[in-house]
């Protein structure tokens, strides 16, 4: 199969690299490029040399960003070229409109890399579908948030001196927003979701990130025997649905608190399978670069996976009911009890139980209006029995 | 695709289950059991009634054991039918007779719930080898010894009493030899090997188990930052592989020291994925039924995996070359270093740098042809790095 790269970056050079190298029935034939970013003779500045190519079957596009990446992907489904995509952003944003034309025109459309990185994710909540309904995910799905708690937790670098290491290591961008306000995990929450539950996931879910965890507040975690990392939730019962991101409390005993570096973790629970784990490189040239080709060789064996793209389920958040610690100088939240003391920095510890997401982020909006420097996670279930003891 | 049962315990109840209530494309036409097993109209007890029956397509085997479960499946592939089947004891035994067999008679022999249970470990296998070549594989497929360990490690209960504990709750067998010497791991071990290096594994790998593991030798191991779990180590390189099953010293802060009771968590390592782990229930009826499930779904789209029938990678077990703990009340064992004192019992617990697991396993056995209750483990390499600063 001829394919085409849109972009040649991090992502795309691992595609070309594992392409050329391991999967010869997989041929590069044009990149697009900006001007001087690669030396190679098959290297276009204008995407028409593609678009126009009736040997280009697929299109694998890493480039990143919503434009000009979503006009791109909607003219090659229109030409009728299969498209595999890293980029979770546009396919966050205009994932209805991608399955649509896809469908159309009878092509594929394939998104494995768009969210887990080298971890068989999409592919593995396609799969457990084919015989259970899948009723839960959650999962460490941004390396750079991981990275930055696990260096926390091993280390006395505080926040902001994490996130510096980070940088230089090139684990964080240099405006790590996207990253650490739960942006990118959203992207991947409400792709995941849409996949999982067979019904569009709405666009705005409920995010909080982790821009105000300090080394105080995970230190007065971890002696009550738990950490935190950035989580996406996701639940389906009975017709309704619920997905969020946040920091999440967890048990120091769970498989999420062993997260190393980048890596990522994914689970989903299915109703005979019961509860799986994925884990892996959650981001990088190869192991992206090997999600994407894995999904070229599914599109060359002719497949053409096909995503719900209307909300069929009802929005509901009671679903992902939770209990909340809030750390902030602002007044106690509605409904707080300071069961926590404070962190060792001298910031009180709230605790609020039975919130959900949405109304926790009013919480926590009107907290941070006050004091902009206000924490907020919920509580894992596995870490919420621990706090019946403490109440 | 009409399928036909040989056996109907506790896997096979789960098949027929998750069929009946989730699958209607698979169509359960008959079913061998012993006399007095089971009341259904399907039911037979003669095994002719299915392998003379040209309407049943694929067969499923979960009677366990060789034979008769060997000559079945031999006549099933002979008649021209796919078989699935969850039992590695068969498989390992003589997993060349029967690819043989499904690529002369053109048919499928799928073995997905043989290792792992629920855990998609053979179908993640196979698809990283579409790219990738798989250099090591590592990992928790026993789930009686791992709850074990578990219960041990969280309770004040000794090996005798965890194992009776986990004998009332079904987790083992009124014989537990199986499970607790490695004889169950070996099996999942060599057929996941034969799978991930396309080469067929050697029958007579090296074993050790966890018959001898006791509560002070854990607390001895926690007090150094370690864990311990029966795990199966596997690695090819340069044209040689090593394939063992032992007990392995791991650091607290791994993944695996977290897994909880029964559950599973099996490792890969690609060249260009990096590490990927795959976590999920090993046994039980519907997360091994939802495997065979799987399994029959991938045989009715037409997938026919093919794997290697002769052993063609050299044998070479200092590929797995690693330092080797022994607690035992013997002469210290060849090039011993008493380092680790002693645990609470007073065994002595020596240290053997740079052994492989053939002679490690000559060590062990001439310890325990003195001490009978001699235990070994090899160290991780994440543990071992700790070890320098002791030495």
């Amino acid at each position: 199969m001829k394919i085409a790269l849109l972009g040649c970056g991090t992502v795309g050079g691992g595609v070309l690299r594992i392409c050329r190298t391991r999967v010869p029935e997989l041929e590069v034939g044009r990149i697009l490029t900006l001007p001087g970013e690669l030396d190679d003779p098959l290297v276009t500045h204008d995407v028409e040399d593609i678009l126009s190519d009736p040997s280009i079957e697929c299109v694998v596009e890493a480039m990143g960003g919503i434009e000009p990446a979503h006009g791109f992907l909607v003219r090659a489904l229109e030409a009728g070229k299969s498209v595999v995509t890293a980029n979770k952003a546009v396919v966050a944003a205009h994932f209805a409109e991608f399955m649509e034309l896809a469908a159309k025109h009878d092509v594929a459309f394939k998104i494995e890399a768009t969210s887990g990185g080298g971890v068989p994710w999409i592919a593995s909540i396609e799969k457990a579908r084919r015989v259970d309904e899948v009723e839960q995910l959650s999962g460490i799905l941004n390396g750079t948030s991981n990275y930055l708690i696990d260096s926390m937790e091993r280390s006395s670098k505080g926040f902001e001196e994490a996130l510096a290491e980070a940088q230089e290591l090139g684990y964080a961008e240099a405006d790590p927003s996207a990253d650490i306000d739960g942006i990118d995990v959203a992207n991947k929450a409400i792709i995941s979701s849409t996949v999982a539950f067979g019904s569009l996931c709405r666009r705005d879910i409920p995010v909080l990130g982790i821009r105000h965890l300090t080394k105080p507040i995970l230190d007065a975690l971890e002696a009550r025997g738990w950490s935190v990392r950035l989580l996406m939730r996701a639940r389906k019962d009975s017709g309704r649905y619920a997905v969020c991101v946040e920091p999440v409390v967890i048990s120091r005993a769970s498989e999420e608190a062993h997260v190393p570096t980048n890596f990522n973790l994914a689970t989903l629970v299915g109703q005979t399978v019961g509860e799986l784990k994925f884990f892996g490189q959650g981001a990088g040239a190869l192991p992206t670069g090997n999600a994407i080709v894995q999904d070229l060789l599914d599109v060359a064996a002719g497949e053409k996976p096909r995503y719900a793209t209307e909300e069929t389920l009802e929005w509901d958040p009671s679903l992902l009911g939770a209990a909340y610690l809030f750390a902030t100088d602002a007044p106690a939240p509605a409904g707080a009890r300071a069961l926590l003391g404070a962190d060792a920095a001298g910031k009180p510890l709230y605790l609020v139980f039975g919130e959900d997401p949405v109304h926790a982020g009013a919480l926590y909006r009107a907290a941070a209006d006050v004091d902009p420097t206000t924490f907020a996670a919920s509580f894992s279930a596995e870490a919420a029995a621990s706090l019946e003891t403490l109440v």
